[in-house]
């Protein structure tokens, strides 16, 4: 335990509450407080960023959704009406949407997001690798230079869009892990049984055609997608700058576990928003030994998660930052046993 | 179903996601929309209102606080140091703090609170009533009068503070329910073992000493305390007045089952903020079919889970109210089978 986590415990031990009244929230509060190396950690700017990307898996008939929705999603954000951007309104968090690799020209990306792609979506993982090394470091290049454009903001949130990259991440998860596709294939955006069957023999085709590589990076090129691998470099950035990092997803996740397993350290920076109802979900967060803020049955994507656990984390600082302590209060302490 | 709330399904429905990709959130939204009666509800306005009282049974050694701790919060809510205040200013929710009958002298209860007891504290309830009929009727006009005070608010949430008042809850709970006292009494502030101990007999005697009663106001006044007789009042105003009703943690959703037990019409202006890690509240809940938005491990009261979960209710009055639909927005819907 760092000096800064054990000063965080001892502050929030003399706070006008039994020991562990505010459960997971005190807990959270000295994880803030040790990050940010402060008993007065705040948690004001958050920026999301959202990564948006084809996949050409999609045309294996995968998703529940046409390859289309990508780019018109990108419509969606542009004018503020999707769910990410009502929350994060909400919520007073900021949203940047980076299209690291949607299959749209890039003088047809709508104003205001930010385009910054390499190709037009990755190839059919079930044939062929979904990247170059070349184009993941780009992507992952991708990321890191969304999270320098946040500049000062207390946390960063990490999102994505790409129809069909559930099946990328299934793919992922399951050569990160060696777990049977099986349990990290899940039905995405509602894919039905004959579409669900489709979605396994990708990935296992995927996974065969990986098999005996076992180097994180080198499995993110094989298995893609570009966002995943600009949230890897988003989540690694942010790490290396000492942010507070907080994971949505499935997808998220996933990518959280790609960083991780590059690079252990990353680990303690991440806050991982909520439990997804997408299969692989709880997987992917037992590999990271994560246990999310949030179990709403949520699984949208696009940092919705993420976005709903930010006030969470503006309240556990502001426990640790404002409460009064036994002493400054003047109450009663427990009765000694 | 109510017409309003068919047409917030339908509206759901329409928004640019999977069908049920919000999870809770979408069912919130759902809910909110129909209360309010309108495809645009808004959760503005706040109010948190606390009610303390103190417990003649804080005397059997039912506590690991000693009495005067609820006398001492008093002073810590006036100073704004309290958990419940900290969080209300990070969520922007007002707080009102009621003394119903605190064992303090009114002239010294600190101002800013708002002093409406007919005594200080109940009886012990394992050898007589808490309160007489008048004094419960008292207690539950103080919770009415607390709802008028606050006037054009969107939501009231409802929390207590009082020492030895989850000893209270749990013989009202048992009483209303038949489950065994051994389910309903939890370790409260945490008590320990041999205080857990003495915590069953006096809910066992109490709940002997009003065996064949089963009307709930009688109950009420029979068991205690004041705050939930003046929360079970805010409660029944609240929903009279269309107002969205936070119930907070063990004690507040003990007061909402009396409540419901009296006017089963109240049910639907309720939502449930969290999941105490006190024993008995998981009981509590399923008696009123009811699943709490968040799960944290906190078992606090004060209303500190009903504050924390506020940010979901605005976030998903947001969503029914501005995310895009398929049709305004030009995304695709759902591949036809």
């Amino acid at each position: 335990m760092s000096d800064h986590e054990q000063a965080a415990r001892d502050e929030l031990a003399r706070k006008t509450m039994p020991a562990g009244a505010l459960g997971r929230l005190g807990a959270l509060a000295v994880e803030l407080a040790a990050r940010q190396r402060t008993l007065a950690p705040r948690i004001g700017r958050v920026r999301l960023v959202v990564f948006a990307a084809d996949h050409g898996i999609s045309e294996a008939g995968v998703s529940a959704y046409p390859r289309a929705v990508t780019r018109e999603m990108l419509h969606a954000f542009a004018s503020g009406g999707a769910a990410a951007c009502v929350l994060a309104r909400a919520h007073d968090v900021e949203v940047e949407v980076v299209d690291v690799g949607v299959d749209v020209a890039a003088d047809a990306v709508p104003p205001g997001i930010v385009v910054a792609k390499t190709r037009r979506g990755t190839a059919r993982i079930d044939r062929a690798p979904a990247m170059t090394v070349a184009e993941r470091d780009a992507a992952f290049a991708a990321g890191v230079a969304a999270v320098h454009r946040a500049g000062a903001v207390d946390a960063i949130a990490v999102g994505e869009m790409g129809i069909g990259n559930t099946t990328a991440a299934a793919a992922l998860l399951a050569a990160l892990t060696g777990a049977p596709s099986g349990s990290c294939v899940g039905r995405g955006t509602g894919i039905d049984d004959a579409g669900l069957a489709r979605k396994r023999r990708a990935v296992d085709a995927a996974l065969r055609r990986v098999a005996g590589i076992d180097e994180p990076g080198r499995l993110l090129a094989e298995l893609g997608g570009l966002e995943i691998a600009a949230m890897t470099g988003a989540i690694a950035a942010a790490a290396a700058g000492a942010r507070i990092v907080v994971v949505d997803g499935f997808i998220a996740t996933v990518a959280a576990l790609v960083a991780v397993r590059i690079d252990p350290e990353i680990r303690r920076h991440l806050v991982f928003a909520h439990r997804s109802a997408e299969a692989g979900h709880a997987l992917a967060l037992d590999a990271l030994d994560a246990e999310p803020l949030l179990d709403l049955g949520l699984r949208l994507g696009e940092g919705t998660g993420a976005i709903l656990a930010i006030p969470l984390l503006r309240a556990a600082a502001a426990v640790m930052r404002e409460m009064a302590t036994f002493d400054s209060a003047g109450v009663s302490d427990r009765t000694p046993a």
